[in-house]
Order: C-alpha cells, then structure tokens, then sequence
C-alpha cells in the first residue's frame, strides 16, 4: 500500500481548523484520566469540559462541539446519565464518540455499551481490540481496560481486526477505531491504517481515552467523522511517535559533560522513563504542526 | 500606578509563614484537577485534603484552617455537600474560599452557586470573568469552563472587570478575584491588579483550581483574606511566568550540542510545549521563594 | 544490623516476575492519586483497573491478581463496595491490600476501616504512622492525610513504630507496613526495615497510595505477602531516593555552557522542584532493575 497523501492533507487541515475555531468537547468520563483528557484536548487546540451529572448534561452538550462518553469507572447513574446527554446531542446533531473501556470485564459494562450502542446514534467508536471484540459479541480475552495479550492487534491480524471493525461499523453505521501497534480506522468498505505510535503509549495510562477525547474533538469541527476519526488517530499516534524520540534525544544531551560510555547506558535507561514520556507526549500534542502530520504521517488506505 | 511594595512584603512574609505552619486545606472539589490542587497546596508549603461526603465533612472541615468549595465537577449531592461544610466553617471562623467553575454553563451550577453566596460567609471568591459575570447576574459569554473569548479580562477592559469585583465584593462582602490576562483582586472600594503570568496557563487544565486553592492556602494562616487573595494570584501568576521563562530556558540547554540553527527551531517549539510547562509551574511553586516575590511581583493599589 | 541480602535477592525476583506476568490489579481508590497509581502500576509492570460500583466490583475483582481498598475519598457507598469486592476476593484467594488514608480524621473514615479490618481477611495493610494508630485504636495526631509531625516516624522511635505495627499484624494475622523516614514492615515477630527513600516523597501527593498500589502489584504474584509488602515498599523507597539524585543530576547538565556560579544556584533551586521530581519518580519506577534493588537497596531484618 502507497501512503494516502489526501488524508494526511485532510488531517493537517483539520489541526488547523481546530486551533483556529477551539471546539468545546462535552465529557462524561472516568476519574482516571480525565486530567489527561482535558490537557489533551487543550493541548492540540480545544476546551475541555468535564460534566457528569443528570442535573446538567443537557445544558452542557447543547453548548458543546462534540460528546465523549467513556466508561472508564462507571458508577450507578452513568448508563442514564450518558443516554441523556447522548439523545441531546443526537437531536441536536452533535456528534456522539463512545469509548467502552474495559467492556468485556463485567457485565455492568456490557450492559451499558448494548444501551448506548442501540439508543444512541454514534459518530465513532474507539477502542483496543478487546473492547471492540467485546461489544461485537464476539468472546474476547478482556482483563481489566488493556488490550488481552493474545488479543492484540498487530500485522499479522490485521485483516482481522479490519473485519471486525468492519462489520461493526455497518452495524452501527459509524466509523470504528480500533487503535493497538497498527491502528484501524473503517467505515464501511473503506478503511485507514495508521502506523505512526510508539511502544510506550501502552505503557502509560490514558492513551486510548486520550485518543478518543482528540477524535471528539476534531468530529467538533470535521464534516465527516470518519476523517476526524482517522485526524484523531493519527495525531495520538504521531504524537506518541514524536515523544518517543524527544525522550531518547533529551537524555543524550543531558549528559553532555559525561563520558560516552554513561552516555550510553543513560540512553537506554531513558527509553523505559514513562514519566517523561508522558511530558513529551503533551508537549507534541500542543506543539505538532500541520506540517508534521504532512512530513511523517503514515497513514495508508483500503477499500474491501 | 505604581508597584506597590508593602503588598509584596506582605505576601511574602505570609509565603515563608505558611512554609512554617503548614495549614491544612479541605478541599471540596472536581475530580479532574484535584491532584494537580492537591501538589499544588504541597508544592507552596501547606497540606491538602480531598474530602466530599455529606458523612464526613464536618469533621474534616473542623481540623482544617480553610476550606476550598469549587464547582468543577458537581454531583447531585455536591450542593448539600458544600452547604454544610462551609456552615461547620463559618461557625468555626474558618475561611471560605468559593471557585465558581463553569457557572453560567448549565442552571444546576448557577443554582448552587447561588445557594453558596446567599447561605454561606465567604472569605474569597475567585473566578474568570465569564464564571464572575455569572454568579454577579450578568449576561456572559460563558461556555464551559473556560473564560469566553469576548469576555476575556486584558488591559483594554479592565476598568469594567473592577467594576465587577466591586459591586460583587460589596454585595457579599468579600474579597473577589477575577483571573485572566491581569488579575483583579477587589475588596469594596480597593483593588490590587497583578500582571504577572504566563500565557501558557490558559492552556492547561487547572491553572484557576490551583490559585484558587493556593488563595485558600493563604488564608489558612492570614488575618486578611483580601490579601491572601492577593498572595493566592500572585503566587500563582509569579509561578506561571517562572515556568514559561524555565520551559524556554531549559530547551536552549538541552540541544547545546547541535547546531545554532536546530536549537533556534527547538526554542520556538518549546514555547508551546504544555506537558513542560506544567512541570515547571509545579517545580516553580515548590522552589519560590520570599525574594521573588519582592523582586519580580508586579501588584499595583488602586482605591476608586 | 546488617544489610539483608535475602529479602534483596527475593525482591529482585518478584520484580523480574512481575514484568514477565503483569498481574491485573483492581483498586477501589480515591480519585487524586488514581492516575498515579494507574501509572506507578503499569511502570513497575502490572497492570491497573480502577471500578468502584456495586455492581461490577466482584465481576473486576475475580479477574484480577490483587485488590487494593484506598479510603482516600470515602463517598457514601464505598464501604459497602469495599466490603462486597473484599468478600469475593478472600472467597478466592485473592490478596487484598487495605490502605487506611486519613484514618482519625473522620468518625467515617475510622467506621469503615473498622469494618474492613473486622470483616475481611487482609494480605498487607499500609499507612503512615497516624493512620496505623488510629486503626489500632491509639489516640493519635491525625490530621488529614498527611502523618502528624508529632507522630512522624524516624530514627528515634522506630521501636514504638515496631511495637505498634507488630500488634496490628498479630491482632489481624496479616503484615503491617508504616512508611515513614525509615519504613517498617511487620509480620507477628519478626520486621524489615527500609532505610532507602527520599524527603521530597512527603511532599508529593500519592506516594503513600503509590507504596500500597505496588505492595498489591507484587501480592499479586508472590506467595509469602510480608515480602510482596517488602517488595513494593522498598521499589518505591528505592524510585524516589533514584528521583531525588536525578533532580539534582538533570539540573546540573542542563546548564552546562553557564558559569559556575549559575549552575550552582540552579541546582539548589531543582532540589525543591516537586514536579520534576514527580516524573523522575515515575522514570524510576519504570527504569529500576533487578540488580538496581541488590547493589542499592538497604534493608534490614530483625526478630523479636
């Protein structure tokens, strides 16, 4: 396959549409990571709001670009509080991205993502492989909220995943992420593939509802989802990809002074610090340019 | 105007008094930010505590030396919540310090909102000028949690944001602090302006929780709440601008082996580097110091 | 006392195993540190689940290695959570670690921690010297979350320290940690000390939360849970005094072209800088080797 250069134009425009017209993105998340999500969102250029009451989800999504509804730690009133906020955005035509975290590990969750994928009209879903096998009715080896071992999806299961994306997406009749060392991004016929990323993402907590919040916040601005979903993909993973290389590239200098046997054995410490991967992730998210999506992205596409 | 020193003096004699006596600050707060409020209180010298049920907050409240209500994230229980810890606190003399986040956003947070100043003695009240104009009954632009673009506070509008903090501050007899690009601190017919801060503030989540917390902070030890509100904005904006200053200073070091031209494209990156930036604000309260505040505040009086 | 090397060795091995079998650990914890712990847990190489609702917690728990109770914001159904979870995992053998955050702040805080101490069977309990006397029913200086000054456990009270944690172990068959300047870790009559650890971890919040998440981590591989209690406590002890030398470290390459004089006042400045600290921290626990716990770990071990 040849690298989509239309989409990664597409993308670029994108980032600079959302850092020109600062889309509000509606969350109702989990604890967890909802600090991650909202620096995320107003890293790459929009306004978080975290807002989870039944009280007042209405108020706050018909002010909203977008809806994100992830069930990280679902309490009691989440399934009615997500269905509220999710018929409101549906009337009102704004767009709905659901991440069923963790769906698979208890039947509460399960339940909640039948509610919402039956009642609500969705514009994307995001998830590891697990989660997306999950709410496809197809058994899955979920344990806890990261993407089971022997489900991971890689090159050799690609045509798979890209199955099951597939069929979900006809399914629902919206674009499907399913984001692991390749990320999948289908609708329909039609799919993207991303390979931009870096092996720590998975070693961080928050990178998939990170990815999902940016998805949420491009669908605020984008006329077609499923482009939004591939904006949102890709600039996760690019990210990723960029603070992967900052976290090598900083160690080396640091150490200027020393010799360049420290040096090295300093480097390679470095490339497991997941703390300051975590800061160089953030700090590509707020400084990635239109041009680096252009200049590194590896985006390709496929029609089935 | 002129910069005022003895307020400066003041804030930090209150900074090294409350490095001496540790004040305990309960919090009831958004889950979004309260880790970045909780390190926040740690970094500048005071000891926080996160406590939101009805069962327990009058003890915890009883034990502390201020008490933060911020609207961040309400629940259904929050109003009842918050009404009777700032009761426990009023009864005990222990200041309240009341964050209006996103009030404007939906009627559930204008209602408790109004409950908290109709019900409750406040000792501060710190907003944007969106939440501000909110709570003071005023059409604003709010949206969300942040402050609307065509409400924000900067050198051109300022008369009109002291109006503001005036009349609210002599309805409810309190100090009122509007933070944005100059930060207004208002008590009846006397102001403090403070122009210090960074612009990279606004572009992370809980810059506002933080100073509101910190304001809090400060009035755990202070006879004066219009002047630990001063030393709540000020340590915060000081903070800001230290940080912004260090997230460029620290990119110039770290690639002082490459080139001339690859450091110059490195520096301007930086610049908009948030994950960075946010570990130098928090490295910046941890290390300010009485000095910096004498040497670089920049707080003026003004009486109308 | 001598250093022990087979504790050393031991928890060497756990650490290796856990990296090899990423044990799924479930907390029922508070929502500040909740992220920290998250990543503490995937960095040291587990993986975390946060659930809190009635509903799902036994369906989470049954899957998982460990189960972490964290009472650091107790909301009004956490007890029975805690007791439903708890319940299903002695049923199946799975280790629970109690953590008792703020134990004696509040008459709530003591009655659900009553409850969990009576009607669950524990692997490891971990507090700060205030939080473990409150549970043994001593009356202590509580004050929030945070240990006492009056309380604080150093080198001239280790023994009361001993003789606390020991009766709590004997009265409730399980291993009693007390983390302080010198960490004790209590199984009936015999104690390990931990001497490594670093002053800047008090002024963080989550590094108690962290201890425990990690004690969970390795109860969820280890047979003998006094030395997983060992294992997370020395890890984290271990991780900060490493975070401590690398603050200091960063700084001083940082401004390698300055003079002399710059550079010293620089690094005495960053030995304050808490947020760098943080992520030096979690760099750490995501670096920290085997042979890093046997060239540099001081434990010792003593029977009474």
């Amino acid at each position: 396959m040849d690298i989509d250069k239309n989409i990664k134009a597409k993308v670029a425009e994108l980032l600079t549409e959302v850092r020109a017209r600062n889309p509000l993105v509606h969350h109702i998340t989990n604890y967890v990571t909802a600090n991650d999500c909202a620096n995320a969102v107003l890293a790459v250029g929009g306004s978080p709001v975290m807002a989870d009451d039944k009280t007042e989800v209405e108020d706050i999504v018909s002010a909203s670009s977008a809806l994100v509804l992830n069930i990280g730690t679902p309490k009691f009133d989440t399934m009615d509080t997500m269905l509220i906020a999710g018929k409101r955005a549906n009337k009102l035509g704004i767009p709905v991205v659901f991440d069923p975290v963790g769906a698979g590990a208890s039947s509460y969750r399960n339940k909640i993502a039948d509610r919402i994928l039956n009642d609500l009209k969705l514009a994307v879903v995001r998830g590891n492989i697990s989660e997306i096998k999950a709410i496809s009715g197809i058994a899955s080896y979920t344990r806890g909220v990261d993407a089971a071992e022997n489900d991971a999806l890689t090159r050799n299961n690609l045509a798979y995943g890209r199955e099951i994306a597939k069929e979900l997406s006809c399914r629902l009749n919206c674009s499907v992420a399913i984001t692991g060392e390749i990320d999948i991004i289908a609708k329909g016929d039609i799919a993207y593939y991303v390979e931009n990323g870096h092996k720590m993402l998975s070693r961080i907590t928050g990178s998939g509802c990170m990815c999902t919040s940016l998805i949420a916040l491009y669908c605020g601005i984008a006329k077609d989802y499923m482009e939004a979903a591939a904006a949102g993909v890709l600039t996760m993973g690019l990210a990723g990809e960029m603070a992967g290389e900052k976290t090598t590239h900083i160690e080396q200098a640091l150490y200027c002074e020393k010799s360049n046997e420290y040096r090295k054995k300093e480097v390679s410490c470095c490339e497991k610090g997941t703390g300051t991967f975590r800061i160089m992730l953030m700090d590509a998210l707020s400084c990635i340019k239109a041009t680096d999506i252009e200049e590194k992205g590896r985006v390709y596409w496929s029609e089935s």
